[in-house]
């Protein structure tokens, strides 16, 4: 499969590499259709954001342009950008000046049954609660141990996703999508303020959401209040949206105003 | 320097590896003196540890034996040892069955100031916190962004070393170091369960001063407490232990307890 290091063929790093030594980088997930990234601005603006609060010295511009290039290479399928710090000396304090190093990962698109869709997917409930780091809260770091631990509380393939609450117990997010629940016609999502990874699709619906005159609220979600929604859906930059129709027992039809955010999005991940 | 990537002579490890992509994995620093790894048995079972609660299948053994080729032939300076879950696929969830990955990377030993371990260092006091994760808490694991964040928050080398709270304000660590106070006599370091990482020299400390009849307490210790203490001392595996000597504008004397210790500690890393 395609992959580039540093702009050139390379499927390999250096045991150096502060990406792999600390988790010191970043990473887009971005879905290309047509031999282009989808939502590249709102990846783009992430991974911005992440590197001012990294403090990691990144040409946003450079980065862009390398990965028009990759997306018009691979045609469609998944772009996976990660961006490290470069290679570290031993210890936390990085190389001055340090030269961050990019990675550019194809993949096909993953075959996700067309019925999470459709018809909604099972909702796992993660015991593993997110700590609460308002220095690392909505960036799309590297730091992902949490992610795995509660990714691996599940096997059995009924469940498509999990949702995580913070130690908190509020409702955060699932373990790779971000949710939204509907409640008296608004639309909620959780305030990202504290963890959580603020996801390009999630910003892309609250824009949409705004553009179309329906009340979106970003806020701290209890559980009861997830429990209780009209509807529950989840989204990410790849699947868009899928309508949640099951969570320890309480079952959900799939909602009108789920439907009609799937039918807006539509022309974004399928054309 | 001598690097190896599963027991043999590489630097270069695949970009597909969940050690870059999530952290997901553990790692050990090591001092090596004639040839052989020190605190052996503490290093192991920290790492035996970590693997448990990250569901990392690790041939502890197989492991150990390698580290002790690689520590014979590197003869004197630092082993770093990380291991993570090996290749991945796209997504959280491990490959079935995960095979882990070990890279060991030789370096020389650090050119510490000999006046740190006489005289003492200044510690520069972090604003970075550490969130509380009890899943994660103790373990040296590659999720290590809030000590990144930490020890970047000075440049100034009359700081040696930093002191981290966690988000509650308990103090917890040193950035690169644990932490001890002395009070009444007494040897008080930070209950290390909801953050932190849990270091060997700090464990091997714990028991020597049990084995010389020294009280010795583990709990939570508020900032009033260090800057009331009567000696203050960091430890890691590589440079025993450093007093204290000033702390925003409180300065300490070095301290008999701490020197006691050094004393004792000598055999250990010098031989």
């Amino acid at each position: 499969m395609l992959c580039w290091v540093d702009g050139r063929p390379d499927t390999q790093v250096s045991v150096s590499d502060r990406g792999l030594a600390y988790g010191d980088g970043l990473f887009e997930t971005i879905a290309v259709k047509r031999g282009e990234p989808r939502l590249l601005m709102r990846h783009m603006a992430r991974l911005g954001e992440g590197a001012r609060r990294l403090h990691l010295p990144l040409d946003l511009s450079a980065i862009e342009q390398e990965l028009l290039a990759f997306c018009a290479e691979l045609g469609a399928g998944v772009a996976k950008l990660l961006v490290t710090r470069g290679d570290g000396l031993r210890g936390y304090a990085p190389a001055q000046p340090s030269t961050p190093r990019r990675i550019l990962l194809g993949s096909l698109f993953p075959a996700y049954p067309p019925e999470h869709a459709e018809r909604g997917v099972r909702l796992y409930p993660c015991v593993t609660r997110l700590a609460e780091q308002p220095l690392l809260a909505g960036l799309k770091h590297l730091n992902r141990l949490e992610q795995v631990l509660a990714r691996n509380e599940w096997h059995d393939p009924r469940y498509a996703e999990g949702v995580v609450c913070d130690v908190s117990g509020r409702v955060i997010e699932g373990v790779y999508s971000n949710l939204f629940v509907v409640r008296d016609g608004q639309l909620l999502t959780a305030d990202l303020s504290r963890c959580g990874v603020a996801g390009v699709m999630r910003a892309e619906i609250l824009a949409r959401a705004a553009g179309c005159g329906l009340a979106a609220q970003v806020r701290d979600i209890d559980y009861a209040e997830l429990l209780a929604a009209d509807e529950v859906f989840l989204c990410n930059s790849l699947y868009g949206i899928w309508p949640v129709r099951e969570l320890q027992g309480r079952d959900w039809p799939v909602g009108a105003l789920t439907r009609k955010l799937q039918d807006n999005l539509r022309s974004l991940l399928d054309s």
